[in-house]
């Protein structure tokens, strides 16, 4: 199944009171777990990558095994790139394959951090990737310690709806627990009930996947359509693999991951299924556009030219075209046989219909076609395509490709049951969101 | 850097008295700890990937990591798939992006030992991949005992040129050294000698990485070119998670891998040193070509069939023509804007110069273009295109692409001092291949 449009999957979740699960990917060893529990749950899923620091070349290859893996599952998948600092940063992961970001600024006045993240939101959208945004910042503590002194600020309704206003952001992070440890959970249902009328947009709870089964309804009836987990696999996993270790104490590295897939799977599939996001795979493929990148082809003749010059001129051109924002990659190419009129091309990709829009009229690919290129060619054909790649081991299948807001909406009253891909019937959180309170 | 082709590189390796490293990524951990020792020595690197039993969606994701890590290592980088049970999984393999293969078929006759082995070398072959052959099987006996009781059956002189001649492998794994265990290895050195003699092509050495360098260097110099790595960094990157364990007994998995990489890496370069490979990098990818793709890229116009009969169409020819050997895969696109006169695409993109010239013969593509394809197209275009593809983070460098076969060899004594990369003097072992018994 392909990717989809991560827009469209949080606005059908949103619209149909269920919360599909971001699952954190800072090992890849948790993406099998994570694709066997949100098939088995027939749900979709949200991959998040974040780059490590200092490790760009593990991200580049991270995201290419998110994105295969993603174009092989049989549920939807959206890949978002966690910890955007700054417009580069989210423009590198939609190069690599992100069709979801996150701005993801540092703490500090309200002003400069509504800049930030609507410069961020600007990269982002002329890419045609949705942005989440984060108010209430959590100031970053010591992770082992769980509890007592942090301070959680909290947005107040006004400033909520002036962020998103200003900043453009698609989906935001909200935080409605107190701090927990010592056994308590406390929320602010009343300010989260505001915040989503005012708003009107996904909300996003983060890092949290210990809650009991009527809390994650609450907040989904309130508008969190996304729920993100990071820390407690890792935690889970880091057990399973102390227990390996003390059954064997001569096990080798793989042995002492057995059995991990299963653990986490385990653990995960029934959030999804406590999130409502479970049987709904099938639904949300009918319904969101799946993500395709766009090709832009030229193929073109150089005669005048010789080999040195024309690589020269294409290396230029690769140089120039790659850095333009949208681009995942630029491909040149001359024949491998003798024949054939046109004795090259150019082939960029770009991450979507709205990237290949912005880049026809972007200076620099201008500049290159016009200045460079076309006074040396003879003669050139181009076009924008949108491709779509049979992968041998799945039969390819056809998709709607109108976005949701162009369709029927389905009734915001979720309480129903619905068909499985097999057609086999999946019962499903009911949940009447911002009927109640 | 690019990939480069695997038969150039063990050539090189062959001739100048050197063995590459070829390590198992059974688990991708192992990937960064493989590059960054690669990257630190200037060595090219071999790495392995086995298509673990009924994981065949990890495979293909860890092929789609393995091949951007490599895309993007400061040095030449092949990729070979391992365990190739017969032609249809070997070709799997080359469609996820292999570039060289093993025929690892069962223990059998002689003579239904190179009929199954002729098979994989003839559908590898048309994909333009080079194969490794095994022809003295161990049988498998329990990892754990590493000793004792199991039999060796090494191939005789005259067997071994006998399976190359009828089988056409490009590599043949050998086995010299008898038993180890209970401290103490003994070696055939007459016995390699002769088969290197007979064969004359690189000889691989398997499942080795604790010998005395002074092995090494005879091994090397009786042919062995190259040298796979398995079970050593399983078992040790065991010992440090275990370590890690017992340093703290609440560790998330992602602390308990601290330090895995540099350990990894520390025990890997030293070895990439005796066995001549350091130092190399810049000299295997002058001499080697570069391993690319081909792309063919057909642009039509069909003004005559109506969406959905284009979409039968093109679903048609997606499977059709991504069935046969060498493509990788098979893109459909129609133009995003409506504008251009050839208003679909079609991209096949195929491992190699040679599996573009089978594909342009084969059945399935000729019969496809001809008769289904033909007759509602009014206007196309088609040519096959050598493709380099510009990697943003690392300046594209042009390489000359002759086969070191088309080029002077440089002498088959070794004994020299080379210069890496950065122009730094990196000392080699030096060797003087089958001069010395």
């Amino acid at each position: 199944m392909p990717l989809v449009d991560m827009k469209d999957m949080l606005a059908h979740a949103y619209e149909n009171g269920y919360a599909v699960g971001a699952f954190d990917l800072a090992e890849l060893d948790f993406l099998p777990a994570v694709l066997t529990a949100a098939e088995s749950a027939r749900a979709p899923v949200i991959l998040r990558v974040a780059k490590p620091r200092s490790q760009d070349s593990v991200f580049a290859w991270a995201m290419a095994a998110v994105e295969a893996a993603g174009a092989r599952a049989a549920v939807p998948v959206a890949v978002q790139c966690g910890e955007g600092a700054d417009a580069d940063s989210v423009l590198h992961g939609v190069r690599l394959g992100a069709n979801g970001v996150v701005a993801s600024v540092l703490q500090e006045s309200l002003f400069r951090h509504i800049d930030r993240t609507r410069a961020i939101v600007d990269a982002a959208h002329a890419c045609g990737v949705p942005v989440e945004g984060e108010l209430a910042y959590v100031p970053d503590t010591d992770a082992r310690d769980g509890h007592a002194s942090r301070t959680i600020q909290y947005a107040t309704v006004a400033e909520a709806r002036g962020f998103v206003e200003r900043t453009k952001v698609d989906f935001l992070v909200v935080s409605v627990a107190m701090v927990r440890g010592r056994g308590k959970s406390r929320f602010d249902w009343g300010r989260l009930k505001e915040i989503n009328a005012a708003l009107g947009i996904p909300l996003v709870m983060a890092g949290e996947m210990g809650l009991a089964d009527e809390h994650y309804r609450r907040l989904i009836m309130l508008g969190v359509a996304k729920i993100s987990c990071s820390v407690v696999p890792d935690a889970l996993a880091g057990e399973r693999l102390r227990a390996n270790a003390r059954r064997d104490r001569h096990a080798p590295y793989s042995a002492l991951k057995e059995g991990l897939h299963e653990m986490i799977a385990a653990q995960i599939e029934p959030r999804m299924r406590a999130w409502g996001s479970a049987g709904r795979a099938a639904e949300v493929l009918d319904r969101c556009r799946p993500w395709t990148n766009i090709l832009h082809i030229v193929v073109y003749d150089t005669p005048r030219l010789d080999a040195q010059a024309l690589r020269a001129l294409m290396t230029e051109g690769q140089r120039l075209l790659s850095g333009i924002p949208g681009v995942r990659s630029v491909q040149a190419g001359s024949v491998a046989d003798e024949g054939g009129r046109y004795r090259h091309c150019l082939l960029t990709r770009l991450a979507s219909v709205v990237a290949a829009d912005a880049f026809r009229r972007h200076p620099a690919y201008t500049g290159f076609m016009d200045r460079r290129l076309a006074p040396v060619v003879s003669d050139r054909i181009e076009g924008d395509y949108h491709v779509t790649e049979a992968i041998p081991e799945i039969a390819p299948r056809a998709f709607s490709s109108a976005p949701v807001s162009d369709r029927a909406r389905p009734s915001r009253d979720g309480a129903e049951h619905g068909q499985g891909l097999d057609g086999a019937c999946v019962p499903r959180t009911g949940i009447n969101r911002g009927k109640c309170s």
